[in-house]
């Protein structure tokens, strides 16, 4: 695709400074040639801009003194960037049709608007809207139900009776509606605990590469609409996922756990079961969360590496903190003594 | 299926207090209706007994006097609830027969009764038990042997002369039986070491969904029966994993470590390569294990996360934790020293 | 494959001490018959030395007089081990060959000494290098590039335009090229950020499996040869791992953070995005690494799980150490003033 600076500047709701001209695509403030446009939203890249050779450069009005080429001042320049990026470079609409490999039941109509892949597989009572997209060598069980608009990517395995809304994205990999992970005690054996529940997936969802979402065990694991769920994500069963939310690669989330909307979850955080997380909490990554939360705001829990003489050393004293804090306390003690005995006793020479 | 509440207790060992019904399905305290039995196990959910429409409820002894409804007296509810769970709720048998989409190879003997789903790939010299099931878009390599009823769910991935026992379930994404991560330096370079042992699984084994086991260096990787692993969970070459052992979800182990019977590793644990860790331990969620453990009890080793800037303040003093052990070290002794010359003196004085 | 001992001494540069004799096949220390080769590089297993069976053990100078066997001295065992194994037990040769079941694009060239897989999918432009391997089940997106010798386990996916370079090793369940995590916000929801790069992987990189490099955003990411990861591991969009550097199981790296050559990064590590680690830098296992690295050495990060009773007590006072470091400086203070006055007193009394 190709478009005017003008044009860009109408249809994403920006202003235009300097001339104008034909760009074709995006690029990168360093890389960027005069039919590029790029974007300066991390001030870490500051240092860039002077000597782009861009198109035109999305940014806030405050850097555009400093900008040598047209630019395109928007208040929120990443996500004007974003929008201008998929207008020039568009997916590329898949091509309607079913793969002569793909094994599909009998009982399942696919719209015309599909794209079914080779070696997909979908099982009886599968139901489907318009322009899905199943990728190459998918599994789909029986009585999954997918959204208009979603896109399977290679090799994502969803189970019996998921749903799964609209415009959804789940890459190579993903396998949802595996059993949850739960077992009963007999003696040194486990029972299995039937997992009957399902996943219930919202509209505007992405899921990252072979990350796991499990069934419920009674009632369903639910991920609400338009959260972001990275690569390596682990959802147990009957876990909800709040509106909004984004989870970062390798994080993951115990059984029954409830997430509120809108929170920004780390790379590798884990969760505890049974926890309530309320709207708006973001874990800072690696944290490990082993109580509920119920007032917004950001929260921590992972120590920084250290080299590693230094860090052996402290980590040596952390074993021995309980100890420490019971030193200080019974120096504080014999220090209350001693500053009392020699108050006294200037009180006595007095 | 439907029982009769009579039947369940005749059936499953407990004893039926109220009305006998005819039941169909199990559900939860909160949803159940008059064709449900449900269960009190976590005492987390007692406050949902005394408003449950549930035709029975499996409990404790001690629960029963609150219970609005019929109820089944269980010394273990969790146990009997996930019993009388599969006896209503049966999984579906699968249907014998070999998908025409399969590439089985020349030599390989299918049971009649077994299940081999589309898009499959069975290597030379593979032998299967009576009704085992291997589904779609799966991979065996050659020489891999699967025990009667064990179950492969879809994409599974078993390599070159893996074996699995009996009544073993390995859901989607499974890898077992890649190479270990074995190499020896050279220079700069890595040379790969030949991983030439294999994976040896026992009965009754669940593997969850995106789990790797990798093939042994020479001898083999090895886990014994009734072993429950989560899912995207790491088994390094030659680790072996205990009778009945169960471990969390991204949990790993890594090469060569060999843990005990009846363990419960939490999530996200992960242990150093050759450690021997004895029957009966519990890691608590994300510890870190670094040396063998000879004593059966509960480990622990992960910090909670704490709200952000509290949490910052504290790692900061980790940072400095040895400094601060020499600071209290030397209050001890300046304290010592002033004590031992206020004695002197009070003596002095006297 | 066999081999005199004479002849290993001779193509693998150590020297024979003890009776020739024609050896088949590497094992243990323990396990090792008499047509067996073995090692000795961990001095561990030292102790299994003096009752081995084997027909010879390769080891260093030092051990020799201890091996009750005839022994091939190396300076380096263990490389040498790994040259030996791998000339005693080569890998199967694939048989070139394109299985019918695999839907291959029209227009793609299969060199006749490639073996593609049954239900392998490959997409249009795609170019192989001679004697490729692209196993069962494997998706490959389209315009795709696979340099000689490289070898695609089974199920492994790698999307539209990621280039692999020559002799590499893809384990089951790998997935190069999905989108990287990137989204702007727009008040609650989030908007996709496309991911317009791909993935350049260099020459003799081995890869674990169900391990996820995702595609740049503008720009590729970049995986420089003979890199080595292990199984699970999660490279963000726009990283860059430089040569020769291995990463150990569930370890990962986000956004745009670059890694030096030769660095060795622990198990379950995490990196944050948009670091530079320099050249020979080690992370211990289940480090933080939060800041770039410009000093080579060892760096860690993690705590070690301890007895849990004694970890709480421990944890407990961390929640505190803040509050513990401010208690200690002002011991300090009254300690420093309690000194002064006594000192003082002491003067007066003079």
């Amino acid at each position: 695709m190709s478009a005017t600076l003008r044009e860009l500047a109408a249809d994403f709701d920006c202003e235009l400074y300097g001339a104008d001209t034909v760009v074709t695509r995006v690029s990168t403030l360093a890389a960027a040639g005069g039919d590029a446009v790029t974007f300066l939203a991390n001030p870490l890249y500051k240092a860039q801009l002077a000597k782009t050779q861009a198109a035109a450069v999305i940014l806030e009005e405050r850097y555009r003194a400093d900008c040598p080429t047209a630019c395109l001042v928007s208040a929120r320049p990443y996500l004007t960037y974003a929008r201008i990026a998929a207008n020039l470079h568009p997916p590329a609409a898949p091509v309607p049709g079913v793969h002569p490999t793909a094994a599909i039941a009998a009982d399942v109509r696919v719209p015309a608007s599909a794209h079914i892949a080779a070696h997909a597989s979908v099982g009886s009572g599968c139901s489907f809207g318009e322009s899905v997209v199943i990728g190459a060598g998918s599994v789909l069980g029986s009585n999954v139900t997918i959204g208009s608009g979603t896109r399977l990517a290679a090799r994502v395995t969803v189970l019996d009776r998921v749903r799964i809304g609209a415009r959804c994205v789940l890459h190579p990999g993903v396998v949802i509606g595996a059993d949850g992970f739960g077992f009963a005690q007999d003696g040194a054996a486990w029972v299995k605990v039937p997992q009957l529940g399902s996943v219930a997936i919202g509209d505007d969802v992405e899921i990252g590469a072979n990350t796991t979402i499990d069934r419920g065990t009674i009632e369903d694991t639910v991920i609400e609409d338009g959260v972001k769920l990275d690569n390596l994500v682990q959802i147990a069963h009957n876990a909800r996922i709040g509106a909004h939310t984004v989870m970062a690669a390798m994080s993951g989330v115990a059984g029954s756990t409830k997430i509120g909307k809108r929170c920004m979850i780390g790379g590798g955080v884990v969760m505890i079961h049974q926890l309530d997380i309320c709207d708006d909490v973001m874990f800072t990554f690696r944290s490990v969360v082993t109580r509920s939360i119920d007032v917004p705001g950001t929260y921590s829990g992972s120590l920084p590496a250290e080299e590693a003489s230094q860090w052996r050393r402290n980590a040596a004293r952390f074993k021995n903190l309980d100890a420490l804090a019971h030193r200080l306390r019974a120096v504080e003690r014999t220090l209350k003594n001693l500053a009392r005995s020699t108050r006294n006793k200037e009180e006595d020479d007095d």
